[in-house]
């Protein structure tokens, strides 16, 4: 049978989802408490990658077993074995034609950013740290020139490897509270560093150092020029993933 | 010159504020960053321990120095040797008659839990988990029992070695957000792991397991039942200390 695991993780000493040589992976810590709880050798396939140092509140997988346990009880019989970075929240049984990446539809990305002159210790684990004040409502009327069908081309970082860099984004919610700004921005799917260099961009916009008009210039052009950073992994979260 | 510092930290790898024969305290780092800075021999003193695990927003210290370092320019020079877990939010001159031990006159700490029945791994690192729902109203009618000047012996866990267990307590507030309850306390000073006793025991009210006659009693009598257990240190953090 088919299991869909829903996953949260903190992605800070993780070389990120996918199995790598160098480096403890999300993807094979998790095979590992799959292969003590059902003594069978499992490979889970995610929705998608996510980097180093990124983290989830609601990453999905599936993976196909024998095994007889239930499949809603397969998070508590993982979480017993699994390290407190990476938890499951829920485990339940799907069809074969569910498949964790090529079947989802919708995924939505979080960044995370604060406002300090000094970095905050109890922020800088999960957000990047912005020197200066911004401009929400630029951010915001900016963000509209990326809702759509667009060729990302020029927020795709190299090394992705994707077929096409056309993708649609459904939304970006921009959002201030106290000194922290959040990017929500949900997608069919998003190209390698995608929403690291959009937000980048985004910011940029805020800090009064590019305009609409460049953004717009680089979707219409492909062409990023080459101050446009990509920031940094841990202000990154996959929020969630919908089917 | 005597310098004020406002100090924000992660807890979680420190064995606390204070220098210790066993594992790297919060004291100890910024010494040593202090004397990397003045090339001198500093000693600071604190508003007052934290546990090993627990955090800070704003812990305050002093230190007398005969550097030429401007007093409001100490804290980047020693935000630029720290490590990402600690950082000086301000540094400023202030009179000899400052102690931070001596002259604080109200703390306020904050206990942060979250109400889940999976551990969640952004979460549980400031936070700590429960596995039920609780009654809000009850814990914060409950909380108004510890306002005041009393005896809070029974809150007290042993080691700590206070002269005397009589304490003001300012003010409790309770908040919930989400899933997140938190728990703001304020008063002119703490006992060893009182905020921790006291918030277990209004959550032991919001579970419906103890009554405001139950903490009444623990007040008067000064015994507290075995089974009113210290909350783990990583939910707690110290938010601020007025002078």
């Amino acid at each position: 049978m088919r299991i869909k695991l829903t996953v949260s993780y903190d992605g800070t000493n993780f070389c990120g989802w996918q199995r790598q040589k160098n480096g403890v992976s999300i993807q094979e810590v998790i095979e590992t408490a799959l292969s003590t709880v059902t003594q069978e050798k499992i490979k889970i396939v995610g929705s998608g990658r996510t980097d180093a140092g990124v983290h989830a509140l609601g990453q999905v997988a599936h993976f196909d077993t024998e095994s007889k346990i239930p499949p809603e009880k397969f998070c508590y019989a993982l979480n017993a074995v699994l390290p407190p970075e990476i938890k499951i929240l829920k485990s339940e049984r799907v069809s074969e034609n569910f498949n964790a990446t090529r079947t989802a539809k919708k995924k939505t990305y979080r960044y995370l950013t604060y406002i300090s002159n000094v970095e905050l210790p109890l922020k800088e684990r999960y957000a990047f740290m912005l020197e200066k004040n911004v401009d929400l409502k630029k951010m915001i009327n900016a963000s509209k020139i990326f809702i759509g069908t667009h060729d990302f081309k020029c927020f795709n970082a190299s090394g992705g490897g994707a077929l096409t860099t056309v993708r649609t984004v459904y939304s970006i919610k921009i959002t201030k509270k106290g000194n922290e700004i959040s990017f929500s921005v949900c997608g069919n799917g998003f190209l390698y560093n995608m929403v690291r260099i959009m937000v980048g961009a985004l910011i940029k916009v805020g800090e009064g150092k590019a305009t609409e008009k460049d953004l717009l210039n680089m979707l219409e052009t492909g062409k990023r020029p080459f101050n446009y950073k990509t920031l940094p992994a841990k202000g990154l979260t996959l929020v969630s993933v919908k089917y």
